[in-house]
């Protein structure tokens, strides 16, 4: 019977992450709190450094993918494309500016502590990553998603995700064999090239040629499956280039949207999300080993620090600093304070590589969760200043 | 770059999967075939012993397994409990009855071949187990899981898969220890007693005190996150007693469906079933191994006819044999005929066991095979004849 033994495992791991997600989301919203906090706080209690009810293994690590996955297939059904061109290139100064802050601090100050330059690259290029997962997560939650301020913010966390996975392959290139091989940033250039490329083809194809079609499935379930699928091997094709696939997920969304069928597709989606997404979000707090705390919440606590004061100050570049634009500016930087999926996957990467050891892996965690603690409280400040006016042309 | 990379794989597995099982089914739904046959030969023809674009792994058994649980858990909402009751005599002979003559054919058969009564015990009992699963889909693709003899179909499947289970406990003991320990058998109808007790309070409890609070969940997706995770650690309750986690997904889905929110469950877990089942599907034609096929293709063949035979004359017993109702009967026996989930189970412990050669697992697969290829086709043919009559009293 070890074969039902082990699914029942795995079911019971499922079953109980979803069911104590949801008593302390129900919860906080009869308090007027974010279920996202919620839900990571779920992962630190049951994780196994505390209560020990839920040890995270590969298959809590997929379901908590696919979440992240169709998160960000919901973000880009729900994106403007029209509203995209125009906010692109403030969303490029948002994002090159608040990576730029955030690196140019992190440097000296791991350099200080440590006088290791390889570590000190490593971690101000990977504390530049925007969880774009946690900052569409808490927007919807505030049911803004679909405001221009809120797509701005969206795309230049995407863009931000594009950005350090590049400056990554540089800084390894750099850790490994002592400089960089322009060979290797043009491949990259290449395949992001090639990316944008296919995606636009794909995009007059569907406008011209399939989207009248999408109405007419017979099978059950026909414009889900074709959907879901199809932001599963657009998230593969991102993956094989090299980003990571929720960036290929969120492409598949925006493609999808400017069909008519977009309305349905979101409807049959949703389900998805909601037992797939709380998983992606206990999965954060899972990794949080409290015993190490106390030696980590140092460097952790200034590490977040940092990361919060990078991105507000790329929030106060991409408004151009005028007085009358504070809210906005800090609406912006602080949508893009969260750190998670990007950070986890390359803090275990440098982990492999022997650059970091617990005590820096547990800070990053550290950066993690305050981050994530922090962001819905400030929104929800901002949000009663008026910061969300939909009239706000980004 | 390996955690994006495996994590990519498994991505292009699940959308490739779900891909060719939506083209396979709008090409049938054209051509008014069932879409079960065509998803499972989706998983033949892209397994790993022909094109083997799809190779299993632990992850497909694992979305597998959910589609499984999903599809008898909504099977359990469409359940109607009064009517149960009513059925519940005729189903039990109608399960007992079909075992029985499987068994009765399978042992001799088995015998004669190879003079091993271990192996022939093992597969007497085994076969005896019907698909529920396979048999909720292929009802519901012709839109009759809602009619009363569905209903007692569905239920003699369950207690199936209960008997069988039961037996095969005993079996294993035989083979192992060579007589069967007393204590064993009272040990699993202890159990068997215990979850029926569990659930008959948990039933009393929903209906009296919880059901009316379900409509006022808060947190986003709150219905279909308590039901899918009442359904999965239900799931994980039977799987601890040793029973099959899928049977306790069904009575998830018998507690809910005497609530008032049942529509409302069956609406949002639905897409959730359009994107697990076909993997459940596809996942059974992936262990089809076609270069085997020539040795096993005889056995398999003779053993799927007794497996045929004898679900059908478990069909007349249950219908007394009488001439008119003829229909009646090979309706219930062929819709009792597929074998798929505990029988691939099982056959994986008797492979581990050393029990089965690679010769009778492949016979094995061909039983699950040809009996989920007839089912559709015979019981579209009684359709047509006017099986499923609505005023039909099972």
């Amino acid at each position: 019977m070890a074969a039902i033994a082990s699914i029942a495992y795995n079911v019971f791991l499922y079953g109980t992450a979803l069911a104590f997600s949801l008593l302390i989301s129900e919860i906080l919203r009869r308090l007027d709190q974010s279920e996202v906090i919620g839900q990571v706080l779920v992962g630190i209690m049951l994780g196994p450094y505390l209560i020990g009810l839920i040890k995270p293994n590969d298959f809590f690590n997929f379901i908590s993918e696919i979440g992240a996955l169709t998160l960000l297939f919901i973000a880009g059904l729900e994106t403007d494309f029209a509203l995209l061109r125009k906010a692109g290139r403030s969303a490029l100064v948002l994002s090159i500016s608040s990576i730029l802050f955030t690196s140019i601090i992190v440097y000296p100050f791991v350099y200080f502590l440590t006088s290791n330059p390889n570590l000190s690259l490593f971690l101000a290029v990977v504390l530049g990553a925007t969880s774009i997962s946690l900052t569409v997560r808490i927007l919807d939650e505030f049911g803004k998603l679909r405001t221009p301020i809120a797509q701005k913010i969206i795309i230049s966390a995407v863009i931000d995700d594009l950005i350090v996975i590049f400056l990554i392959v540089i800084a390894i290139d750099i850790i490994e064999i002592g400089s960089f091989s322009i060979n290797n940033l043009f491949l990259m250039l290449g395949k992001l090239l090639f990316f944008f490329m296919i995606t636009t083809i794909i995009i007059i194809v569907f406008v011209k040629w399939i989207g009248a079609h999408l109405q007419k499935f017979r099978a059950r379930g026909g414009l889900l499956i074709f959907s879901f699928s199809f932001a599963l091997l657009y998230g593969y094709f991102a993956g094989i280039l090299g980003f990571s696939p929720i960036i290929g997920a969120y492409f598949a969304g925006l493609v999808l949207a400017e069909t008519d069928v977009e309305p349905d597709i979101i409807e049959s989606i949703s389900p998805l999300a909601h037992v797939t997404v709380p998983i992606f979000l206990v999965n954060i707090g899972l990794r949080f080993n409290i015993l190490l705390i106390g030696d980590a919440i140092i460097i952790g606590s200034v590490l977040s620090l940092i990361a919060i004061v990078g991105k507000l100050l790329g929030g106060f570049t991409a408004t151009s600093f005028k007085s009358k634009e504070k809210i906005k500016a800090l609406l912006l930087g602080s949508s893009m304070m969260p750190r998670a999926e990007v950070v986890l996957i390359f803090a275990g990467i440098g982990l492999e590589m022997g650059l970091l050891d617990d005590l820096w892996f547990s800070s990053l965690v550290i950066v993690m969760i305050t981050t994530t603690f922090l962001t819905p409280i400030v929104l929800k400040y901002l949000l009663k200043r008026g910061a969300f006016k939909d009239d706000d042309v980004p």
